[in-house]
């Protein structure tokens, strides 16, 4: 492991530290790594140490390169600072992809608190955006006013570029409401990008990796707190894929939780996405009138994929397999 | 363990079937038991006996008494047939709370998919309410009209009298879209209700307790959901308490996930909920005064407590002490 | 699940108790189900309940069908009586294999304390072998007849008959001192037979499943016991199968750890084995003569296998290939 | 943390590598740390990288220093050159104890196949010896002699002055026969030292820490194994104690699993070692004698303590409680 701490901006303070793992050798099936980027908290005023290096510790135990961002903070902090910390910084590794074996398309972004902020923004207004983001007790809202007036409510962001998302709080932070989470939540699911999201019953803020190294025993907390960790590296798996023989594996878990935005049609669209194309071919036609008619209601079924109900429904399976035909020959222009 | 069957409705073809623990003898620090009602899914059409018996054994397997109620479907269905059979089945049970050694305010029910909205009917609705709900893949939405069109949004209910929920899905469900129990996790945090959620990356609709004896081994599902069974007990057991030589312990876990429904005012009170009592007391308002000046935009840190701003803040530890004292003798009345 | 008590032996009061749990229907890719019988311990004095229907859960949980044998105790525990009660168990169980959907060479047995004894004793000794035993804190040595003076020590029975064995306990047993599980695993080890082990480090006799429906929570334990539940679980699937759309997969643990007992030689024999062919085949004469030379002593490598050997020493990869199609055309006979 | 690496042979190539966590600021409750020294295997012939870096981790994240010592190998292998490196390594450790906030009465050791049989010479014939031993699929017997025919069997060292050990490997490595593990143990189970083991059912030598970065994925290996890694830190919080408010908490785990080496015996002595006392104490004499009398044969029996037997045989509470306070006066001198 090569660790080495790079002055991105002196004036600023913003430095990059690596942790770069080696390749090949008795490692003979692995040429390159995913990595991971630590954004620690501490109200943009602070570096929290807590947030820091020990979070290195299981990325690099999952045979991920980590670098520790240590951002504008401070008088510093005034916007759009901190999102420029964060362009350079990864625009960075990614121009050094071919010296540090990176795979410049599996780079994550972890922050904690107002480093969850960050990561946040990272993931929905970077010039250089992330390929993934994992947003600890993140404040997304309005409420990043409270430790930094200059800073964006991220949530209104969230768009279809926006990277999928690992979202993870306890419900009883008393300083990060979780409305934070939970908005940020809904706007991912609005705009269809995958996430998984624990919340979990209570602890305060700041759990950080949440074992004894880093959080006081005595810390009233639930036991499956520190669950975050290992199912943010399955998480990690499933949006990057593992590594194998022959490179990463596939991803399981694609980046949209949804085929409307596929190039054409399919019985994975939702229904209220097919309504748009009404008229378009007999066949559709055909099947929306009968859920207009049998639904009484059909925005109730709107979100449903077109399979799922037919499927629920014991339609006909010839009927199923022809529709399914017919739709992957009309493109989805909307 | 006593299994029965008992029939609650002839005509609707509703019945309760128990499972008893003994309790004494070789158990002998256990006097009580706490309960759990499954309520298997089905869309209002059948109920699935992949979601009945199997979800019983690790419950029964971390002490508790099962009962599987079978609701009314089909024809029956019609609302509040289901919730009627629900209020019928926990009358029961508290009414035997004796003779069957349960503790009468530690029974929790679980439903999924169709039975996951009940089970929110149940928490939010029904006149004899559940002490905890577990919500698997719930339709807790307007989505409920595509498979039972007399069938409420449970989620406008949720109030201050909704027990604590459990709340588990795949973002991925085709069939009940994810909006179902993010709404209702919304809802959930502006009652300001105690919950724990759980949001899987990708999976199908109705993976049940997710092992092997019940989904077939070849699904697509993340490796990280069968995780909510043993996630759930553990969250019952910080809701409930759980077994020790006198008795549950007791919980960790508050109703509330506020102390803004307490007797008397606290630092633990929302700061939005404080200003409520601007004018009440000097020392309140020297600090209101100055989050207002300070803040800018007072509705950023609103949900924040005023305890955690003023650690965040370092604020004088001896103010916090008297401002903590003052607090304590106003009586919260609103 | 069906539940039944069938009567074994009026006089000495045995007794199985069936937990039958349905196939097909929802169920619809499982056909046929592995089963578990299980022998609670009490010193062959009496039968203990916390050892008998809350063991049955995690199995039932697993998809298995179980069955508690009440087995002779007291003044009935004269040898062999309670074996032949296993015997008889067992039989009518593998008789109503239709009946009961069971798969009849996939049934396991689990004992504890003084059931493990017997546990063990069907594993070496029965007349109707189970397929699999697993021992909780087991009496196999001639501590047994501190409890039953006519009891054998079932250590001296192991041999290449035996089942594979999944073996528990805590190394501070004051009751069943540790001895008693270690000597089980040598003579394992000595007959090659497929095993595994979990020694934890400090827990009192009789833990059960270890959680807090069954074990008093004051009770002072290591953290880690409780795993025995899950992994003897896994360790089922690897030498049963799991469950798949078509029966039972292969198991992935053979019966055997050694491919001594393979009907033709091969790299994958110990060298010890192979060296009683010498004078068989010039080519593996030929490496043994190397090893012989170069080891100085051959009985230090004598239980590693060939190929092992060979690969660490990194021998020519075109004469590993002819050795091993050498070594395939030899019959093992001895 | 400082990364640093020490020459401490340069004729032998002897190095050893820190990387020392830092205390108080944000880790205010922290003010020194536990250690563990990594020693990678490669048959006393290379070093493997696999077994180095990747296995600190874990333990950075756990809270502990760490040390990565390169021993002598290949030509400077002979014994007893990497016993010494050992000896020299801790020693060093020990020296600095302030500097590098180091508990210098806890200090473990992990060693891998070869690098676990030198793991085990440090806990069984080191000048200067560990507080704990980790040994993964670790040679210990007469098979070191095939690829160190200098280096001694160490389970014939095994003695009361012996470190508590933790002892992990597969059932079917094929390269270090699980004889070496069982025959440890067994060592260990005599000289009544504190251990923990795990024997996993399946799997090749030198899987490491078993995750996908460094055990290529399409290993054929159980999916318990990567368990050690964690039971193994559970294990070293039970023998060293965990990180408190006020330093470590008090070990739940003592060194010897006996209390036939204490200053006075008591009912926890075993009846084996009581027996020694006959003669000493008539109310002694008269539960030994009634023990003779039933058992037939105290040799049974002889590993049980005192109390669990009359436990187990409900004796008198009084009279219990009486030959406990006469054996408390009596000194263990044998």
């Amino acid at each position: 492991m090569k660790t080495e701490t790079i002055v991105l901006n002196e004036e600023r303070d913003v430095t990059l530290t690596t942790y770069i793992q080696p390749v090949g050798g008795r490692f003979d099936y692995i040429e390159k790594r995913p990595a991971i980027i630590i954004l620690p908290g501490g109200g943009y005023q602070y570096l929290s140490a807590r947030e820091a290096e020990p979070v290195a510790y299981p990325y690099l135990n999952a045979g991920y390169h980590v670098f520790i961002l240590r951002y504008s903070i401070g008088k510093h902090a005034t916007w759009p600072n901190p999102l420029n910390d964060f362009d350079e910084a990864i625009s960075l590794i990614r121009s050094k992809a071919d010296e540090w074996n990176v795979y410049e398309d599996k780079i994550a972004v972890i922050g904690f608190s107002a480093g969850g902020h960050l990561a946040s923004a990272a993931a929905t207004m970077a010039k250089n955006r992330p390929n993934a983001a994992l947003l600890g007790y993140a404040v997304t809202g309005e409420d990043v006013k409270g430790c930094n007036s200059t800073a964006p409510d991220t949530s209104k962001y969230v768009d279809r570029n926006t990277c999928p998302c690992f979202i993870f709080a306890t419900r009883t932070d008393a300083l990060v409401p979780i409305e934070n989470s939970v908005n940020f939540m809904s706007a991912l699911t609005k705009a269809k990008i995958a996430y998984e999201s624990h919340i979990y019953a209570y602890g305060p803020h700041g759990f950080s990796t949440c074992n004894t190294a880093v959080l006081n025993p005595s810390t009233i907390i639930s036991d499956r707190v520190p669950h975050w960790v290992d199912d943010s590296i399955g998480w990690l798996k499933d949006v990057f894929g593992d590594f194998s023989n022959n490179g990463l594996t596939k991803p399981v878990c694609p980046r949209y939780s949804t085929f409307d935005y596929d190039e054409y049609l399919s019985l994975e669209c939702t229904i209220a996405h097919l309504f748009k194309y009404y008229g378009t071919s007999k066949q559709l036609d055909e099947v929306l009138d009968e859920i207009r008619k049998s639904g009484g209601d059909t925005s109730a079924v709107g979100k449903m994929t077109l399979g799922a109900l037919l499927g629920f429904a014991r339609y006909d399976k010839n009927k199923i397999e022809e529709l399914s035909n017919e739709l992957k020959s009309i493109k989805n222009t909307l």
